[in-house]
């Protein structure tokens, strides 16, 4: 073991999934149009004169509706890939001592997301684990689309505008507004508080992302989970090996986002970000495509643009001082929770 | 939480899934030839003239090889619908400490057994999961078949054969040989405790799988897993709605199992029994099957004949008596680990 270096809390760091995990992918096959990589979101597989899309997320640390996060999580890295969600299935790992309406609970929270992203469950796994504090959920969705139609994560060009969907870490908000609410209740009013734990209800996707690549000139989607919108853009632009540049007054923010950050003391770019599509797309598109999303009641936003690699990935401040993007190696949430809990 | 009951550990019994789990299966979608079901070892989507087979199976429990144990759990379910195991997705929960050589051992042995199997890894999740004591892997395995040649456990006729490769409670011999080792150490020989212990390298079903639907005949193919053959012969009577009788004289069991099930005070029969394929097949093929199976080196012995339903699922034990086949609410493993751990 001497050497190894220990991990820290969370997603892993791409360096090390570079090094330790992509390696070591079996039997190669040319039917794979996308594999393992930084920031991709899903895995793509030729069927003829469609695709299938595959992603598989886990659910481990969050509180309440456990079993409708499990199937948005993956429904959104689905149709981040330009497909429609169609097909779940779920391992649910349950604590010892859990009873039948434990089980029951999730299984409805998982009919119930399915039924609102389109999806069949076809199967799984329910066992109760021992050693586990907590209910443990791994999802896996998959998706079809057309092989002219799918996109990927790297598929950002040149040139291209970044439009962020709603706003920056609406995930991690709703997090923190439940799981520290103790702690923030004297901090901010009780009504941003219950709007903020109500975020998580804005989590999908689903809609904007299909709705995007109906009406074309999308390059690359991605949906900023860990590390929030800072690490998506980082993997974004790592995936297709560009620049950019952000402009952080032109980034969306919820009231309740920026209150509860306040409070806390962290960063909402670098704060959960599930909920939000970054959406890179031709810069003559850009205009007809935040209509076509605000037709459909999501609000959308040109945050930036993208550009060669040589010129960095590059954040501009609101007092115009300029900071590089990095990968965020720790989430706000991790980094507060360990503080607090 | 009144009146709901208590699960016991291991996997869910078929009567809670058929009450809190089956009901719940979001979208109906008529691509689906095979859904969740008591016993079903993967679903059976529609893709043309080809059926997608996709299964879920989590490593919660086991020590040692857990990244190759995953591979080939789910290769044997998917294998089971006739299918070649293709694509892999792995979900890898570490725990917190966790340093990045325990993480490449897991990849390397996802790799290993990937390429034993003839599949490609194309996606997952790695993350460091808090308050975990080990490792914990969900495993997705997507495989492919032309439409006329999948099979369901379902598939079994009145009338069959029932053939058991290789020999009853191989996962479970090997597992309680690696748990138990300090306490079998007295009772069993060095020799046959390291025999023992090495069986789980015998875990994978998909030659035999494989080598069976190509030979053709085979109405139903199921692996045996938790509760061991006796569980997997009720679930594929269950599934195909039938009866059977199993002859206990004409169940193949290594001399390692039997030292080992001796020594602890356990029932071989309901020992977790991945490493056997349950193979359902017209009575007229079967000595054709057989000798195919032993042709790759695959052991095959006829240990019975299904029934209709009214007669029951039935154990003719050695001395002749009788005994009901019921649903195994308990594996042998977890009932013995449970009482020396």
């Amino acid at each position: 073991m001497s050497g190894a270096r220990r991990l820290p809390t969370g997603k892993v760091p791409a360096e090390v999934l570079r090094r330790f995990v992509f390696p070591y992918c079996g039997v190669p096959c040319d039917r794979v149009l996308q594999g393992p990589g930084v920031g991709e979101d899903a895995a793509v597989i030729e069927m003829g004169d469609s695709v299938l899309i595959a992603k598989a997320n886990p659910i481990t640390g969050a509180e309440g509706r456990i079993g409708w996060l499990a199937v948005h999580i993956n429904a959104n890295d689905v149709a981040s890939c330009g497909a429609s969600p169609r097909w779940f299935l779920a391992i649910v790992l349950l604590p010892e001592g859990a009873d039948e309406s434990l089980l029951e609970n999730i299984m409805i929270d998982i009919h119930d997301a399915c039924c609102e992203v389109g999806a069949s469950l076809i199967g799984g796994h329910t066992e109760i684990t021992p050693n586990l504090d907590r209910p443990i959920i791994a999802g896996f969705m998959m998706g079809e689309v057309s092989k002219e139609k799918y996109v990927t994560t790297g598929g950002a060009k040149v040139g291209d505008l970044i439009i962020l969907t709603k706003y920056a870490g609406i995930e991690g908000t709703g997090i923190l507004a439940t799981d520290l609410a103790g702690i923030l209740k004297g901090k901010v009013s009780n009504a941003f508080l219950k709007k903020a734990s109500e975020m998580l209800r804005q989590i999908s996707v689903v809609p904007e992302a299909l709705k995007a690549v109906e009406e074309g000139g999308v390059h690359s989607l991605h949906t900023p989970t860990e590390g929030g919108l800072l690490n998506g853009v980082w993997e974004m632009t790592e995936a297709a090996d560009i620049g950019a540049v952000i402009y952080e007054e032109e980034v969306p923010m919820a009231d309740e986002t920026m209150h509860v950050c306040q409070a806390l003391d962290i960063d909402p770019l670098k704060l959960m970000g599930s909920g939000a599509l970054l959406i890179v797309a031709e810069q003559d598109r850009t205009d007809h495509l935040i209509k076509a999303l605000n037709e459909i009641g999501v609000k959308a936003s040109v945050i930036g643009r993208t550009t060669v690699k040589k010129e960095g990935r590059i954040l501009v401040k609101r007092d115009g001082s300029k900071v590089i993007i990095e990968a965020v190696h720790q989430d706000e949430v991790y980094r507060i929770l360990d503080q607090y809990c």
